[in-house]
């Protein structure tokens, strides 16, 4: 028997800081017919609340670097606000949403990044995805919409990059699924001139990618994404698409395509 | 076949904002053998979460105006900060916790209130309880752990009051499962002498309910609490039990039983 198809999405700060964005992303997203996740960052929003609480959030190298009055506030950002107004949403649009972090239900097991050169504070690196009971979820009906908060099953709670959050469910639920893991963000998809938002590379594999890294096309910030979704697929991801957040009902525009 | 135990404990923001207190009771909680489930307050924090941000939480006869500002601060602290705090705790405890609001899997339906002398905002009132997904989450090993907030499936998150969730929570479920609703307060139980923690009144039924009342001894904060726990009596709901977090594991000291 063919598996089914499963389209796990993940969004990032720029679509949930856009209140019309965000709209019609979710109405989008609840039109997907098949099975679907959603997997939500919302740093921008977290910085916000920081400022209006007088903090600074510690950033080095452009990561956030999480103690634990930052930790407090991801947590009430990610878990709370932006989980629960997105999955109200998606419950307004007919979709049955349920918001999830890692330690609900022991989804997403992690661990406090282990210290090297920097401190990231309460990081959480991804070790196991509890692919049983999403399976369990998605069977049921339910749409799981993912914050990027994991835990430890020590009663620590971690931030974890939304990035690495889709892959890694992504690449759980490759063995009983048939799995699309998208991107969106503000652009249109890797682009060979950052200022042309229509100069989208459409297609990359594992040798045209080692390519675009060495011509140095592929940049700073695109790298471990990149390495996130060809991860992914060596792990049995069927393929993974990185567009604007219009690429989940409307394929007629550019986009970029990434297959081993 | 006789039915299932079920025990639907709800805490408030007194045990909440004690860590020591609230570690005890969560341990405590996760040995309970039979089907669980947790509903916590937690308004104290939103207050002190409302300060830091210069917010002056809004309040008409001791209860809470919910306007925009403090919608979002309930909804970061009640579903973000405290839900995946305890949640954490209990998996920790080898607990099976899952966080959930209202809008999670459309498990509570509610409207905002309908103005009459005063506008609570964006307070909710409870229509519905979706029994069915949370016998699922029952039947597949897991404890849920409800905020109080609530949606009306029109995209909007309500503040809803943590006792009458309990209660209709439990008379939801009281068709399949023998219930006993536990609140569990700063107090031994309904009290005679509310200075003297020792003069429980340890049974309560209809009749000297009413008595109760006509005496006095019954005081205003009870009143809406013990409407609540009588109507779940009256809508199947085996018993209902008040006192002090101990309660829950070990019932050598005194606390107040309701029957009808």
């Amino acid at each position: 028997m063919p598996k089914q198809s499963l389209q796990i999405i993940k969004i990032g700060g720029n679509i949930i800081n856009d209140k019309e964005t965000l709209s019609t992303f979710l109405s989008n997203f609840s039109g997907i017919k098949g099975l679907k996740i959603l997997v939500h960052g919302g740093g921008k929003r977290a910085t916000v609340m920081a400022n209006d609480l007088g903090l600074q959030p510690k950033m080095i190298g452009g990561r956030r670097i999480t103690d634990e009055a930052n930790l407090e506030i991801v947590t009430m950002v990610y878990a709370g606000l932006l989980n629960k107004n997105i999955t109200a949403q998606l419950q307004l649009n007919n979709c049955n949403a349920i918001g999830l972090s890692g330690t609900d239900a022991n989804c997403i097991l992690a661990h406090k990044r282990i210290i090297k050169d920097i401190d990231y504070g309460f990081a959480g690196d991804v070790d196991e995805v509890n692919s049983e009971v999403i399976k369990l979820f998605l069977e049921n009906n339910m749409s799981p919409v993912f914050c990027a908060i994991t835990h430890d099953k020590k009663g620590q709670l971690l931030n974890t990059n939304a990035d690495t959050i889709s892959s890694e469910i992504a690449k759980a639920l490759s063995s009983d699924y048939e799995v699309e893991l998208v991107y969106c963000f503000e652009k249109n998809g890797v682009l060979k001139d950052v200022n042309n938002d229509n100069s989208v590379i459409e297609s990359i594999n594992k040798v045209t990618y080692e390519d675009l890294k060495q011509k140095n096309i592929i940049a700073k910030g695109m790298l471990p994404k990149l390495k996130n979704c060809f991860e992914a697929l060596d792990s049995g991801v069927k393929r993974v698409i990185i567009g604007n957040p219009e690429v989940i009902s409307i394929r007629n525009q550019k986009y970029t395509t990434l297959s081993l």
